[in-house]
Protein backbone atom coordinates (compact mmCIF):
# COMPACT_ATOMS: atom_id res chain seq x y z
CA UNK A 1 0.00 0.00 0.00
CA UNK A 2 2.25 3.16 -1.30
CA UNK A 3 0.77 7.06 -1.06
CA UNK A 4 -0.54 7.93 -3.96
CA UNK A 5 1.75 10.92 -5.61
CA UNK A 6 0.15 14.07 -4.59
CA UNK A 7 0.58 17.53 -6.87
CA UNK A 8 -1.59 20.56 -6.95
CA UNK A 9 -0.61 22.34 -9.97
CA UNK A 10 -2.52 21.69 -13.71
CA UNK A 11 2.03 22.17 -14.71
CA UNK A 12 2.79 19.05 -12.26
CA UNK A 13 -0.58 16.79 -12.81
CA UNK A 14 0.45 17.34 -17.24
CA UNK A 15 4.23 16.50 -16.35
CA UNK A 16 3.34 12.98 -14.09
CA UNK A 17 1.28 12.08 -16.82
CA UNK A 18 3.43 12.82 -19.80
CA UNK A 19 6.05 10.45 -18.54
CA UNK A 20 3.29 7.56 -18.15
CA UNK A 21 2.34 8.28 -21.51
CA UNK A 22 5.80 7.78 -22.69
CA UNK A 23 5.40 4.45 -21.47
CA UNK A 24 2.42 3.91 -23.25
CA UNK A 25 0.06 3.74 -19.85
CA UNK A 26 -3.94 4.14 -19.96
CA UNK A 27 -5.13 6.41 -17.64
CA UNK A 28 -8.43 6.94 -16.27
CA UNK A 29 -10.25 9.59 -13.76
CA UNK A 30 -12.27 10.12 -11.28
CA UNK A 31 -13.17 13.12 -10.87
CA UNK A 32 -14.42 14.11 -6.65
CA UNK A 33 -14.86 16.91 -4.45
CA UNK A 34 -12.90 14.63 -1.10
CA UNK A 35 -14.66 13.53 1.68
CA UNK A 36 -14.03 10.05 -0.05
CA UNK A 37 -16.27 7.19 0.95
CA UNK A 38 -16.62 3.63 0.46
CA UNK A 39 -18.81 4.92 -3.26
CA UNK A 40 -15.53 6.60 -4.12
CA UNK A 41 -13.36 3.84 -3.62
CA UNK A 42 -15.85 1.56 -5.43
CA UNK A 43 -14.83 3.96 -8.54
CA UNK A 44 -11.58 4.03 -8.50
CA UNK A 45 -11.05 0.38 -8.13
CA UNK A 46 -12.99 0.19 -11.64
CA UNK A 47 -10.76 2.67 -13.00
CA UNK A 48 -8.00 0.01 -12.10
CA UNK A 49 -9.99 -2.37 -14.32
CA UNK A 50 -10.23 -0.53 -17.17
CA UNK A 51 -6.81 1.40 -17.05
CA UNK A 52 -3.24 0.70 -16.34
CA UNK A 53 -3.07 4.42 -13.90
CA UNK A 54 -5.46 6.26 -11.57
CA UNK A 55 -5.73 10.02 -10.70
CA UNK A 56 -8.18 11.09 -8.29
CA UNK A 57 -8.77 14.70 -8.55
CA UNK A 58 -10.26 16.04 -4.92
CA UNK A 59 -11.57 20.00 -5.21
CA UNK A 60 -14.47 20.90 -4.09
CA UNK A 61 -15.64 23.19 -6.69
CA UNK A 62 -17.41 26.26 -5.57
CA UNK A 63 -18.93 27.43 -9.12
CA UNK A 64 -21.49 24.12 -8.31
CA UNK A 65 -22.35 25.67 -5.63
CA UNK A 66 -25.65 28.05 -5.34
CA UNK A 67 -24.77 30.86 -2.65
CA UNK A 68 -27.38 29.54 -0.52
CA UNK A 69 -25.86 26.31 -0.48
CA UNK A 70 -23.29 24.16 1.83
CA UNK A 71 -19.89 25.50 0.06
CA UNK A 72 -18.48 26.16 3.11
CA UNK A 73 -19.41 23.30 5.71
CA UNK A 74 -18.54 21.01 2.88
CA UNK A 75 -16.65 18.13 4.43
CA UNK A 76 -12.59 18.65 4.15
CA UNK A 77 -10.57 16.12 4.91
CA UNK A 78 -6.85 15.73 2.64
CA UNK A 79 -5.42 13.48 5.15
CA UNK A 80 -8.09 10.73 5.71
CA UNK A 81 -8.41 10.94 1.85
CA UNK A 82 -4.98 10.01 0.87
CA UNK A 83 -5.74 7.43 3.35
CA UNK A 84 -8.07 6.48 1.20
CA UNK A 85 -6.57 6.81 -2.10
CA UNK A 86 -3.93 4.48 -0.52
CA UNK A 87 -5.85 1.29 0.31
CA UNK A 88 -7.50 1.82 -3.23
CA UNK A 89 -4.47 1.67 -4.90
CA UNK A 90 -4.86 5.27 -6.78
CA UNK A 91 -1.40 6.59 -8.29
CA UNK A 92 -2.13 10.15 -8.40
CA UNK A 93 -3.87 12.52 -6.31
CA UNK A 94 -4.61 16.10 -8.02
CA UNK A 95 -5.43 18.44 -5.17
CA UNK A 96 -5.64 22.01 -6.97
CA UNK A 97 -6.46 25.28 -5.36
CA UNK A 98 -9.18 27.54 -6.43
CA UNK A 99 -6.97 30.13 -7.62
CA UNK A 100 -5.18 27.27 -9.69
CA UNK A 101 -8.64 25.91 -11.37
CA UNK A 102 -9.85 29.58 -11.81
CA UNK A 103 -7.43 32.39 -11.80
CA UNK A 104 -8.21 35.89 -11.21
CA UNK A 105 -10.15 37.00 -15.32
CA UNK A 106 -11.67 33.60 -15.68
CA UNK A 107 -14.68 34.05 -17.42
CA UNK A 108 -15.81 30.45 -19.58
CA UNK A 109 -18.88 28.82 -18.95
CA UNK A 110 -19.70 25.83 -20.51
CA UNK A 111 -23.82 25.18 -20.29
CA UNK A 112 -25.23 21.90 -21.71
CA UNK A 113 -29.16 21.32 -22.07
CA UNK A 114 -30.84 17.83 -22.80
CA UNK A 115 -30.30 15.73 -19.88
CA UNK A 116 -29.23 18.55 -18.07
CA UNK A 117 -32.98 20.06 -18.10
CA UNK A 118 -35.38 19.67 -15.45
CA UNK A 119 -34.58 17.69 -12.55
CA UNK A 120 -31.90 18.81 -10.35
CA UNK A 121 -31.61 21.80 -12.62
CA UNK A 122 -34.85 23.20 -11.55
CA UNK A 123 -33.97 23.22 -7.93
CA UNK A 124 -30.31 24.35 -8.53
CA UNK A 125 -30.48 26.12 -11.87
CA UNK A 126 -26.79 27.05 -12.07
CA UNK A 127 -25.21 23.47 -11.00
CA UNK A 128 -24.57 21.76 -14.00
CA UNK A 129 -23.16 24.60 -15.27
CA UNK A 130 -20.62 24.08 -12.57
CA UNK A 131 -19.97 20.49 -12.56
CA UNK A 132 -19.58 20.64 -17.04
CA UNK A 133 -16.86 23.37 -17.07
CA UNK A 134 -14.88 21.91 -14.40
CA UNK A 135 -15.37 18.14 -15.78
CA UNK A 136 -14.20 19.71 -19.06
CA UNK A 137 -11.03 21.47 -17.30
CA UNK A 138 -10.25 18.69 -15.62
CA UNK A 139 -10.54 16.21 -18.75
CA UNK A 140 -8.53 18.78 -20.60
CA UNK A 141 -5.83 18.84 -17.65
CA UNK A 142 -5.61 15.24 -17.54
CA UNK A 143 -6.58 14.09 -20.93
CA UNK A 144 -7.40 10.39 -19.47
CA UNK A 145 -8.67 7.87 -21.88
CA UNK A 146 -11.63 6.66 -19.48
CA UNK A 147 -13.41 8.51 -16.92
CA UNK A 148 -15.88 6.82 -13.85
CA UNK A 149 -18.90 9.14 -12.41
CA UNK A 150 -21.37 7.17 -10.04
CA UNK A 151 -24.58 6.42 -10.77
CA UNK A 152 -25.79 7.97 -7.70
CA UNK A 153 -25.38 11.32 -9.43
CA UNK A 154 -27.34 9.92 -12.63
CA UNK A 155 -28.10 13.00 -14.02
CA UNK A 156 -24.61 14.29 -13.85
CA UNK A 157 -23.35 11.14 -15.51
CA UNK A 158 -26.24 11.74 -18.59
CA UNK A 159 -24.70 15.47 -18.28
CA UNK A 160 -21.05 14.64 -18.70
CA UNK A 161 -21.82 11.63 -21.33
CA UNK A 162 -23.63 14.65 -23.74
CA UNK A 163 -20.79 17.18 -22.66
CA UNK A 164 -18.18 14.90 -23.92
CA UNK A 165 -20.20 14.06 -26.73
CA UNK A 166 -20.99 17.33 -27.89
CA UNK A 167 -17.49 18.76 -27.51
CA UNK A 168 -15.71 15.80 -28.88
CA UNK A 169 -14.15 15.33 -26.03
CA UNK A 170 -12.10 12.10 -26.45
CA UNK A 171 -12.91 10.48 -22.91
CA UNK A 172 -14.77 7.47 -22.40
CA UNK A 173 -17.53 7.89 -19.27
CA UNK A 174 -18.36 4.92 -17.30
CA UNK A 175 -21.51 4.90 -15.17
CA UNK A 176 -20.85 2.63 -12.00
CA UNK A 177 -23.17 1.06 -9.73
CA UNK A 178 -24.18 2.95 -6.23
CA UNK A 179 -22.94 1.61 -3.20
CA UNK A 180 -25.46 1.55 -0.38
CA UNK A 181 -25.34 0.60 3.31
CA UNK A 182 -26.89 -2.74 4.36
CA UNK A 183 -30.06 -0.63 4.62
CA UNK A 184 -30.09 1.13 1.17
CA UNK A 185 -28.74 4.37 1.81
CA UNK A 186 -26.47 5.38 -0.76
CA UNK A 187 -23.27 6.65 0.22
CA UNK A 188 -22.77 10.21 0.10
CA UNK A 189 -20.88 12.87 1.40
CA UNK A 190 -23.57 14.50 2.95
CA UNK A 191 -24.26 11.96 4.72
CA UNK A 192 -21.95 13.26 7.66
CA UNK A 193 -24.80 15.75 8.27
CA UNK A 194 -27.33 13.27 8.93
CA UNK A 195 -28.12 12.84 13.16
CA UNK A 196 -29.24 9.20 14.19
CA UNK A 197 -33.02 10.03 13.49
CA UNK A 198 -31.83 11.77 10.15
CA UNK A 199 -30.39 8.48 9.04
CA UNK A 200 -33.35 6.03 10.27
CA UNK A 201 -35.57 8.38 7.94
CA UNK A 202 -32.72 8.20 5.03
CA UNK A 203 -32.71 4.69 4.67
CA UNK A 204 -36.01 4.35 3.51
CA UNK A 205 -35.79 6.61 0.84
CA UNK A 206 -34.48 3.48 -1.12
CA UNK A 207 -36.55 1.49 -0.49
CA UNK A 208 -39.60 3.92 -1.62
CA UNK A 209 -37.99 4.58 -4.90
CA UNK A 210 -37.76 0.37 -5.27
CA UNK A 211 -41.14 0.08 -4.91
CA UNK A 212 -42.21 2.45 -7.34
CA UNK A 213 -40.04 1.79 -9.72
CA UNK A 214 -41.34 -2.59 -9.53
CA UNK A 215 -45.42 -0.44 -9.30
CA UNK A 216 -44.32 1.58 -12.95
CA UNK A 217 -42.86 -1.56 -14.17
CA UNK A 218 -45.74 -3.49 -13.36
CA UNK A 219 -47.97 -0.77 -14.93
CA UNK A 220 -49.10 1.94 -12.58
CA UNK A 221 -49.96 5.04 -13.97
CA UNK A 222 -46.87 7.74 -13.74
CA UNK A 223 -48.50 10.68 -12.36
CA UNK A 224 -49.81 8.69 -9.28
CA UNK A 225 -47.21 6.34 -8.86
CA UNK A 226 -45.07 9.19 -8.49
CA UNK A 227 -47.43 11.01 -6.45
CA UNK A 228 -47.86 8.46 -3.62
CA UNK A 229 -43.98 8.20 -3.70
CA UNK A 230 -43.55 11.95 -2.95
CA UNK A 231 -46.10 11.39 0.02
CA UNK A 232 -44.57 7.90 1.05
CA UNK A 233 -41.79 10.11 1.45
CA UNK A 234 -42.92 12.72 3.75
CA UNK A 235 -44.60 10.09 6.00
CA UNK A 236 -41.20 8.27 6.66
CA UNK A 237 -40.09 12.08 7.64
CA UNK A 238 -38.46 14.04 4.79
CA UNK A 239 -39.41 17.59 5.35
CA UNK A 240 -39.77 18.12 1.67
CA UNK A 241 -39.68 16.66 -1.76
CA UNK A 242 -38.08 18.66 -4.55
CA UNK A 243 -38.98 15.70 -7.18
CA UNK A 244 -39.66 12.61 -8.09
CA UNK A 245 -39.95 11.64 -11.51
CA UNK A 246 -39.71 8.65 -14.39
CA UNK A 247 -37.16 9.31 -17.33
CA UNK A 248 -36.01 7.55 -19.88
CA UNK A 249 -32.41 6.07 -18.54
CA UNK A 250 -30.04 7.52 -21.57
CA UNK A 251 -31.47 11.26 -22.50
CA UNK A 252 -33.43 11.69 -19.13
CA UNK A 253 -36.42 12.48 -21.89
CA UNK A 254 -39.54 11.90 -20.80
CA UNK A 255 -40.22 7.80 -19.47
CA UNK A 256 -41.76 5.60 -22.00
CA UNK A 257 -42.46 2.32 -21.16
CA UNK A 258 -40.76 0.66 -23.80
CA UNK A 259 -37.74 1.89 -22.78
CA UNK A 260 -35.18 1.51 -20.32
CA UNK A 261 -36.40 4.14 -17.24
CA UNK A 262 -34.56 5.96 -14.42
CA UNK A 263 -36.56 6.86 -11.42
CA UNK A 264 -35.14 9.73 -9.86
CA UNK A 265 -35.58 11.76 -6.45
CA UNK A 266 -34.57 14.47 -4.28
CA UNK A 267 -35.68 15.22 -0.87
CA UNK A 268 -34.83 17.28 2.44
CA UNK A 269 -33.71 16.07 5.71
CA UNK A 270 -33.34 19.30 7.98
CA UNK A 271 -30.90 21.13 5.94
CA UNK A 272 -29.47 18.02 4.44
CA UNK A 273 -30.57 17.10 0.23
CA UNK A 274 -30.39 13.45 -0.09
CA UNK A 275 -30.57 12.43 -3.66
CA UNK A 276 -31.32 8.90 -5.11
CA UNK A 277 -31.99 6.86 -8.24
CA UNK A 278 -32.95 3.41 -9.66
CA UNK A 279 -33.58 1.50 -12.72
CA UNK A 280 -37.48 1.21 -14.21
CA UNK A 281 -37.12 -1.81 -16.78
CA UNK A 282 -39.04 -1.33 -19.85
CA UNK A 283 -42.09 -3.30 -20.28
CA UNK B 1 1.71 21.87 -55.92
CA UNK B 2 0.03 18.49 -54.49
CA UNK B 3 -3.73 19.00 -53.60
CA UNK B 4 -4.54 18.94 -49.37
CA UNK B 5 -5.85 15.35 -48.18
CA UNK B 6 -9.58 16.19 -47.91
CA UNK B 7 -11.70 14.82 -45.06
CA UNK B 8 -15.01 15.11 -44.07
CA UNK B 9 -15.69 13.58 -40.25
CA UNK B 10 -13.86 13.50 -37.39
CA UNK B 11 -12.90 9.80 -37.34
CA UNK B 12 -10.94 10.69 -40.76
CA UNK B 13 -9.43 13.60 -39.25
CA UNK B 14 -8.29 11.86 -36.12
CA UNK B 15 -7.11 8.75 -37.85
CA UNK B 16 -4.70 10.95 -40.25
CA UNK B 17 -3.64 13.07 -37.24
CA UNK B 18 -2.66 9.99 -35.17
CA UNK B 19 -1.04 8.68 -37.74
CA UNK B 20 1.34 11.89 -38.17
CA UNK B 21 1.63 12.28 -34.75
CA UNK B 22 3.15 8.70 -34.64
CA UNK B 23 5.83 9.96 -36.93
CA UNK B 24 6.62 12.68 -34.13
CA UNK B 25 5.22 15.90 -36.28
CA UNK B 26 3.88 18.93 -35.01
CA UNK B 27 0.47 20.46 -36.24
CA UNK B 28 -0.90 23.39 -37.11
CA UNK B 29 -4.39 24.39 -37.34
CA UNK B 30 -6.29 27.30 -39.27
CA UNK B 31 -10.08 27.48 -38.69
CA UNK B 32 -12.42 28.92 -41.62
CA UNK B 33 -15.32 29.51 -43.13
CA UNK B 34 -13.59 28.71 -46.84
CA UNK B 35 -13.77 31.63 -49.31
CA UNK B 36 -10.31 31.81 -48.41
CA UNK B 37 -8.51 34.40 -49.85
CA UNK B 38 -4.92 36.34 -49.26
CA UNK B 39 -5.44 36.71 -45.44
CA UNK B 40 -6.25 32.76 -45.15
CA UNK B 41 -3.46 32.11 -47.30
CA UNK B 42 -0.94 34.44 -44.81
CA UNK B 43 -2.48 32.18 -41.86
CA UNK B 44 -1.44 28.95 -43.66
CA UNK B 45 1.98 30.21 -44.25
CA UNK B 46 2.15 31.21 -40.90
CA UNK B 47 1.28 28.23 -39.50
CA UNK B 48 3.81 26.45 -41.75
CA UNK B 49 6.60 27.93 -40.27
CA UNK B 50 5.50 27.31 -36.57
CA UNK B 51 4.40 23.60 -37.45
CA UNK B 52 5.25 20.10 -39.71
CA UNK B 53 2.18 20.22 -40.90
CA UNK B 54 -1.04 22.58 -41.49
CA UNK B 55 -5.16 21.32 -41.10
CA UNK B 56 -7.32 24.10 -42.27
CA UNK B 57 -11.14 23.77 -41.70
CA UNK B 58 -13.51 24.86 -43.73
CA UNK B 59 -16.94 25.16 -42.11
CA UNK B 60 -19.67 27.66 -42.16
CA UNK B 61 -21.13 27.68 -38.64
CA UNK B 62 -24.38 28.47 -38.67
CA UNK B 63 -24.41 28.91 -34.79
CA UNK B 64 -22.27 32.15 -34.72
CA UNK B 65 -24.97 33.51 -37.63
CA UNK B 66 -28.03 34.90 -36.06
CA UNK B 67 -31.12 34.38 -37.90
CA UNK B 68 -31.49 38.14 -39.21
CA UNK B 69 -27.33 37.25 -40.40
CA UNK B 70 -25.96 35.72 -44.28
CA UNK B 71 -25.83 31.91 -43.23
CA UNK B 72 -27.51 31.46 -46.70
CA UNK B 73 -25.51 33.90 -48.83
CA UNK B 74 -22.38 33.02 -47.14
CA UNK B 75 -19.90 32.93 -49.86
CA UNK B 76 -19.26 28.78 -50.61
CA UNK B 77 -16.52 27.47 -53.45
CA UNK B 78 -14.78 24.47 -52.35
CA UNK B 79 -13.32 23.63 -55.45
CA UNK B 80 -11.89 26.96 -55.96
CA UNK B 81 -11.15 26.60 -51.59
CA UNK B 82 -8.72 23.31 -51.99
CA UNK B 83 -7.34 25.02 -55.21
CA UNK B 84 -5.78 27.74 -52.83
CA UNK B 85 -5.03 25.47 -50.21
CA UNK B 86 -2.84 23.56 -52.31
CA UNK B 87 -0.69 26.65 -53.53
CA UNK B 88 -0.48 27.07 -49.96
CA UNK B 89 0.99 23.85 -48.96
CA UNK B 90 -1.90 23.12 -46.59
CA UNK B 91 -1.77 19.52 -46.41
CA UNK B 92 -5.31 18.60 -44.98
CA UNK B 93 -8.41 20.14 -45.39
CA UNK B 94 -11.12 18.82 -42.84
CA UNK B 95 -14.77 20.04 -44.24
CA UNK B 96 -17.53 18.61 -42.20
CA UNK B 97 -20.84 18.75 -42.81
CA UNK B 98 -23.25 20.31 -40.09
CA UNK B 99 -24.89 17.16 -38.96
CA UNK B 100 -21.06 15.73 -38.17
CA UNK B 101 -20.44 19.06 -36.02
CA UNK B 102 -23.64 19.18 -34.91
CA UNK B 103 -25.72 15.87 -34.83
CA UNK B 104 -29.25 15.29 -33.40
CA UNK B 105 -29.40 16.22 -29.91
CA UNK B 106 -26.68 18.24 -29.44
CA UNK B 107 -27.02 20.53 -27.04
CA UNK B 108 -23.58 22.16 -25.25
CA UNK B 109 -22.72 25.89 -25.95
CA UNK B 110 -19.82 27.33 -24.60
CA UNK B 111 -19.97 31.23 -22.88
CA UNK B 112 -16.94 33.32 -22.85
CA UNK B 113 -17.39 36.82 -21.03
CA UNK B 114 -14.54 39.12 -20.64
CA UNK B 115 -12.98 39.84 -23.77
CA UNK B 116 -16.13 38.59 -25.43
CA UNK B 117 -18.39 41.68 -23.53
CA UNK B 118 -19.30 44.65 -25.93
CA UNK B 119 -18.18 45.56 -29.26
CA UNK B 120 -19.09 42.71 -31.80
CA UNK B 121 -21.70 41.51 -28.65
CA UNK B 122 -23.48 44.42 -28.53
CA UNK B 123 -24.76 43.83 -32.07
CA UNK B 124 -24.21 40.23 -32.41
CA UNK B 125 -25.19 38.94 -28.87
CA UNK B 126 -25.10 35.10 -29.80
CA UNK B 127 -21.79 35.60 -32.03
CA UNK B 128 -19.17 34.73 -29.52
CA UNK B 129 -20.89 31.54 -28.22
CA UNK B 130 -21.23 29.91 -31.85
CA UNK B 131 -17.15 30.57 -31.93
CA UNK B 132 -16.26 29.27 -28.79
CA UNK B 133 -18.42 26.35 -28.86
CA UNK B 134 -16.98 25.71 -32.58
CA UNK B 135 -13.39 26.04 -32.00
CA UNK B 136 -13.41 24.11 -28.83
CA UNK B 137 -14.70 21.10 -31.16
CA UNK B 138 -12.43 21.72 -33.91
CA UNK B 139 -8.86 21.63 -31.52
CA UNK B 140 -10.61 18.82 -29.15
CA UNK B 141 -11.22 16.73 -33.20
CA UNK B 142 -7.97 17.97 -34.69
CA UNK B 143 -5.70 18.48 -30.95
CA UNK B 144 -3.17 20.75 -32.88
CA UNK B 145 -0.06 22.16 -30.98
CA UNK B 146 -1.11 25.47 -31.89
CA UNK B 147 -3.66 27.55 -34.55
CA UNK B 148 -3.24 30.75 -36.79
CA UNK B 149 -5.96 33.29 -35.96
CA UNK B 150 -6.25 36.76 -38.23
CA UNK B 151 -5.94 39.88 -36.08
CA UNK B 152 -8.66 40.92 -38.85
CA UNK B 153 -11.27 39.32 -36.31
CA UNK B 154 -9.30 40.97 -33.29
CA UNK B 155 -11.95 40.39 -30.52
CA UNK B 156 -12.24 36.80 -31.85
CA UNK B 157 -8.31 36.52 -31.18
CA UNK B 158 -8.64 37.32 -27.91
CA UNK B 159 -11.74 35.64 -26.98
CA UNK B 160 -10.30 32.25 -28.29
CA UNK B 161 -7.21 32.78 -26.30
CA UNK B 162 -9.94 33.45 -23.34
CA UNK B 163 -11.10 29.79 -24.33
CA UNK B 164 -8.30 28.15 -24.38
CA UNK B 165 -6.93 29.46 -21.49
CA UNK B 166 -9.90 29.05 -19.48
CA UNK B 167 -10.48 25.87 -20.59
CA UNK B 168 -7.23 24.76 -20.14
CA UNK B 169 -7.04 23.61 -23.70
CA UNK B 170 -3.64 22.92 -24.97
CA UNK B 171 -2.99 24.59 -28.40
CA UNK B 172 -0.90 27.68 -28.64
CA UNK B 173 -2.65 30.79 -30.29
CA UNK B 174 -0.89 33.00 -32.72
CA UNK B 175 -2.39 36.16 -33.92
CA UNK B 176 -1.54 37.06 -37.40
CA UNK B 177 -1.31 40.42 -39.23
CA UNK B 178 -4.07 41.51 -40.75
CA UNK B 179 -3.65 41.68 -45.03
CA UNK B 180 -4.65 44.57 -46.79
CA UNK B 181 -5.41 45.61 -50.64
CA UNK B 182 -3.08 48.45 -51.71
CA UNK B 183 -6.02 50.71 -50.52
CA UNK B 184 -5.86 49.22 -46.94
CA UNK B 185 -9.09 47.43 -46.94
CA UNK B 186 -8.74 44.37 -44.83
CA UNK B 187 -9.13 41.35 -46.71
CA UNK B 188 -12.38 39.63 -45.72
CA UNK B 189 -14.68 37.09 -47.65
CA UNK B 190 -17.78 39.52 -47.22
CA UNK B 191 -15.72 42.32 -49.62
CA UNK B 192 -17.29 39.85 -52.39
CA UNK B 193 -20.62 41.26 -51.00
CA UNK B 194 -19.35 44.92 -51.90
CA UNK B 195 -20.27 46.57 -55.73
CA UNK B 196 -17.63 49.03 -57.06
CA UNK B 197 -18.86 52.28 -55.13
CA UNK B 198 -18.78 50.32 -52.10
CA UNK B 199 -15.41 49.47 -52.23
CA UNK B 200 -14.43 52.88 -52.70
CA UNK B 201 -16.25 53.58 -49.47
CA UNK B 202 -14.98 50.43 -47.68
CA UNK B 203 -11.52 51.42 -48.80
CA UNK B 204 -11.37 54.53 -46.54
CA UNK B 205 -12.30 52.55 -43.11
CA UNK B 206 -8.48 51.43 -42.72
CA UNK B 207 -7.72 54.87 -43.53
CA UNK B 208 -9.96 56.45 -40.61
CA UNK B 209 -8.85 54.03 -38.15
CA UNK B 210 -5.31 55.05 -38.42
CA UNK B 211 -5.58 58.72 -38.29
CA UNK B 212 -7.92 58.79 -35.17
CA UNK B 213 -5.64 56.02 -33.39
CA UNK B 214 -2.48 58.50 -34.40
CA UNK B 215 -4.65 61.23 -32.87
CA UNK B 216 -5.09 59.11 -29.64
CA UNK B 217 -1.49 58.22 -29.30
CA UNK B 218 -0.78 61.99 -29.46
CA UNK B 219 -3.09 62.80 -26.68
CA UNK B 220 -6.44 62.90 -28.13
CA UNK B 221 -9.21 62.82 -25.60
CA UNK B 222 -10.78 59.44 -26.33
CA UNK B 223 -14.42 60.18 -26.57
CA UNK B 224 -14.37 63.10 -29.00
CA UNK B 225 -11.63 61.44 -31.47
CA UNK B 226 -14.48 58.44 -31.39
CA UNK B 227 -17.27 60.02 -32.02
CA UNK B 228 -15.26 61.90 -34.47
CA UNK B 229 -14.06 58.85 -36.80
CA UNK B 230 -18.01 58.00 -36.25
CA UNK B 231 -19.03 61.06 -38.27
CA UNK B 232 -15.84 60.97 -41.32
CA UNK B 233 -16.98 57.01 -41.60
CA UNK B 234 -20.67 58.27 -42.44
CA UNK B 235 -18.97 61.34 -44.40
CA UNK B 236 -16.93 58.57 -46.51
CA UNK B 237 -19.93 56.59 -46.76
CA UNK B 238 -21.02 54.27 -44.49
CA UNK B 239 -24.50 54.32 -43.86
CA UNK B 240 -24.50 53.17 -40.18
CA UNK B 241 -21.53 52.99 -38.11
CA UNK B 242 -21.92 50.03 -34.73
CA UNK B 243 -18.69 51.06 -32.79
CA UNK B 244 -15.61 52.71 -32.97
CA UNK B 245 -14.20 52.27 -29.38
CA UNK B 246 -10.43 52.03 -28.01
CA UNK B 247 -9.90 49.01 -25.83
CA UNK B 248 -6.43 47.94 -23.94
CA UNK B 249 -5.32 45.20 -26.38
CA UNK B 250 -4.78 41.70 -24.42
CA UNK B 251 -8.15 41.70 -22.43
CA UNK B 252 -10.11 44.57 -24.22
CA UNK B 253 -10.64 46.30 -20.69
CA UNK B 254 -11.49 49.87 -21.35
CA UNK B 255 -8.64 51.68 -23.06
CA UNK B 256 -5.33 53.33 -20.85
CA UNK B 257 -3.07 55.27 -22.25
CA UNK B 258 -0.29 53.51 -20.27
CA UNK B 259 -0.73 50.51 -22.15
CA UNK B 260 -0.71 48.88 -25.48
CA UNK B 261 -4.09 49.62 -26.85
CA UNK B 262 -6.43 48.70 -29.97
CA UNK B 263 -9.12 50.95 -32.05
CA UNK B 264 -11.95 48.35 -33.49
CA UNK B 265 -14.57 49.73 -35.58
CA UNK B 266 -17.48 48.12 -36.93
CA UNK B 267 -19.82 49.60 -40.14
CA UNK B 268 -22.55 49.15 -42.57
CA UNK B 269 -22.20 49.50 -46.24
CA UNK B 270 -25.80 48.70 -47.86
CA UNK B 271 -26.10 44.91 -45.94
CA UNK B 272 -22.72 44.54 -45.95
CA UNK B 273 -21.24 44.79 -42.42
CA UNK B 274 -17.53 45.36 -42.28
CA UNK B 275 -15.00 45.44 -39.61
CA UNK B 276 -11.13 46.55 -39.04
CA UNK B 277 -8.96 47.35 -36.00
CA UNK B 278 -5.59 49.31 -35.78
CA UNK B 279 -2.73 49.25 -32.90
CA UNK B 280 -2.80 52.52 -30.55
CA UNK B 281 0.65 52.43 -29.40
CA UNK B 282 1.28 53.14 -25.37
CA UNK B 283 2.13 56.46 -24.23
Amino acid sequence: MSRPLVVDSVAALRAQIRDWRRDGVSLAMVPTMGALHDGHISLIRIALEKADRCVVSIFVNPTQFAPSEDLDKYPRQLGRDLDRLAEAGAQLAFTPGVAQMYPAGFATKISVGGPAAGLESDFRPTFFDGVATVVAKLFLQASPDCAVFGEKDYQQLCVVRQLCSDLDLPVDIIGAPTIRDAHGLAMSSRNAYLGETELAVARQLNAILRRTAAALAAGADEGSATAEASRALVEAGFEQVDYVAARESLTLAPWRRDRDGRLLAAAWLGKTRLIDNVEVPSA
